[in-house]
């Protein structure tokens, strides 16, 4: 009935790059990514390419993986590939949601460092992105523009001298980077302060998405934090604007979980954090978006110290381990919705009974 | 602060006679009562009548019950009690929510029998009332018909040959009887089955209103079904009748469980009942209806065997303790709304930690 990949199996053994594996209390930046995008000079954009040419331009890209990168990397055909192998490399945000359509010619490449992947023939030729658990884009940029050169070495990335780099959409245009900041902004959200907010940051140039990218909604009070412009100004410039805007945020949220322990607003945060703790401890079934929002406030009540045996790191498991795809991988088969929410809920009763080698009793300790 | 009338600490000694001692586990029948409207003979209906007109009226019944009754009985004169008096009485279903306005001559009378009151000049003269923590409406009506019977032979009721009683509002002419059953109906609610039902008795001539009478919603899954007509039926046809609807509605509840209780709607039930338990356990702040609604579903939880360490009468005193003006009482002082919601969670988080001399711990037991 289910039959997965052998090559997804092996992407199910590595720890998605975005998950932290020693997050700190309470760290609000989650995670971060830059992806650029490239195309082959010559080529049509893949939308307007036949399977002949994306072959060709998939082949060039793997020619000059072969040529340029050391150590082992994955090549996944994504045509040959089930509903629920799709599922899970976008659960693991290593493809987008264009990309589940598994049109002949769209590959997955991972390479050896499991924070860069590159998804050939979605929108451009070449999405190369690079994901960390940490805000360290300067960093990630490091990494991804060293990656870019020395495949520019063999490929003729498209490329006018006065505009940058030609993209598919204009939107991506110039520097053809984006560079995103997961953050995790409970207390501005029960505050209801994000709208002000958001539009601070749009002025900046800046946009807030929800976990799974463009046009979803906020859920698990998980927010993507991008700029929207990739034309006139460098792309260190960028990352440097984009990493402002999320200090500022990051203050904000600071500030506001200060005034949530104080006075009169503890009571209304203990009362959140607490009763997703029960919620989650005592469901028989769950919905995907229900159980986000309340490991959102359960990993908030963590980051204010009121469950000191829960330890985030397992939240953050919860939540890869809770997704629907992800759910049947472990079933071992399809499942309906309702199995699904049943074993959502079963996943949650199981490790809140027995979270760490300690016992997290859901008392609120102030 | 709070200057408690020490007849009031009286009455908070005693346990409200519609509260069930020894509850059986699936009462769907949780009380029952019956009222008679009388009015006294040459004396105008209390709304239009005098303060010393009143007075006479009420000293023509102490008069008669001096004359009568056996055993001590107390008076309680409405007129110098304070918002806390008036709100436990009416928390503990002694006296209407007309009778909070406290006007001069409104005595509420407790008989030695603590399941029999009166008060005297409500709508009319008399209201007399008697309570019980089951359904046997004959065995009070037996109790209610002679304690108006003694009176009788000293007090001359208004009475019309061919229409019977009379009373302030036509809709109490005749017999001057409202017998009324409170039925917790949580499988009905919960399969959405209440509506068509109410539909069918209401065209039997009764009616069903919320927890504290008419006009008022329903909570905590009580409906209290109680005959809209006394006029033109003896009072045993009328509580018979009632009886009768009773005994369907209960048998609805019942089928209702069952098919809670089988196949798929099993862990919807499950859900609903443990995430309740998870709720009261953990709250912080609660508000009273809330309370209620999740009092309710812990008590089907119980009913179908899913807490068996919860004992039934803890969940009804619970249920009397987390009411506005119990919680002040208890507090020793007035309370702000947050300090209730906030008591009234310590309340629960108390309770459920320690449930009994056994522990409850929330897991469903199938």
């Amino acid at each position: 009935m289910m039959n997965t990949d052998p090559l997804i199996r092996q992407v199910m053994e590595r720890v998605p790059a975005w998950l932290p594996q020693h997050p700190g209390k309470g760290d609000i930046v989650i995670s971060s990514r830059i992806r650029l995008a490239r195309n082959l000079h010559g080529f049509p954009f893949p939308l307007n390419a036949s399977p002949t040419v994306r072959g060709e331009v998939a082949n060039a890209f793997f020619d000059a993986m072969e040529a340029t990168e050391n150590g082992d990397w994955l090549r996944l055909a994504m045509e040959p590939l089930n509903d629920l192998s799709v599922a899970l490399l976008f659960e693991r945000k290593l493809i987008s949601r264009e990309f589940l359509t598994r049109e002949p010619g769209r590959f997955l490449v991972l390479a050896s460092d499991p924070r860069l992947s590159v998804m050939i023939n979605e929108e451009d030729h070449f999405r190369m992105q690079y994901c960390r658990s940490d805000g360290n884009l300067m960093a990630s940029w490091t990494e991804l523009s060293e990656f870019e050169s020395r495949l520019q070495k063999i490929l003729n990335f498209s490329y006018l001298p006065e505009r940058g780099y030609i993209t598919s959409c204009p939107s991506n245009l110039g520097t053809g980077i984006r560079a995103s900041v997961m953050m995790h902004l409970p207390a501005l959200r029960i505050l209801d302060r994000l709208k002000t907010l958001k539009t601070a940051f749009a002025n900046m140039g800046m946009t807030a998405r929800g976990l799974n990218g463009e046009g979803t909604d906020i859920i698990g009070n998980l927010y993507q934090i991008s700029n929207q412009s990739t034309l006139g100004e460098s792309e260190e410039d960028i990352i440097r604007r984009l990493l402002a805007v999320v200090a500022d945020i990051e203050q904000e949220e600071r500030n506001a979980r200060e005034e949530l322990l104080s006075g009169d607003n503890l009571i209304r945060l203990s009362d959140c954090c607490a009763r997703a703790y029960g919620n989650l401890k005592y469901c028989y079934q769950i919905a995907s978006s229900e159980a986000l929002n309340l490991l959102s406030l359960l990993r908030l009540g963590c980051d204010c110290g009121f469950f000191p045996d829960i330890p985030v790191k397992e939240l953050n498991r919860m939540l890869l381990l809770s997704l629907p795809a992800h759910l049947a991988y472990r079933a071992g088969r399809e499942l309906s919705p309702e199995e699904r929410a049943a074993g959502r809920a079963a996943l949650f009763r199981e490790f809140l009974s027995n979270p760490a080698p300690g016992e997290g009793n859901g008392t609120v300790r102030e």
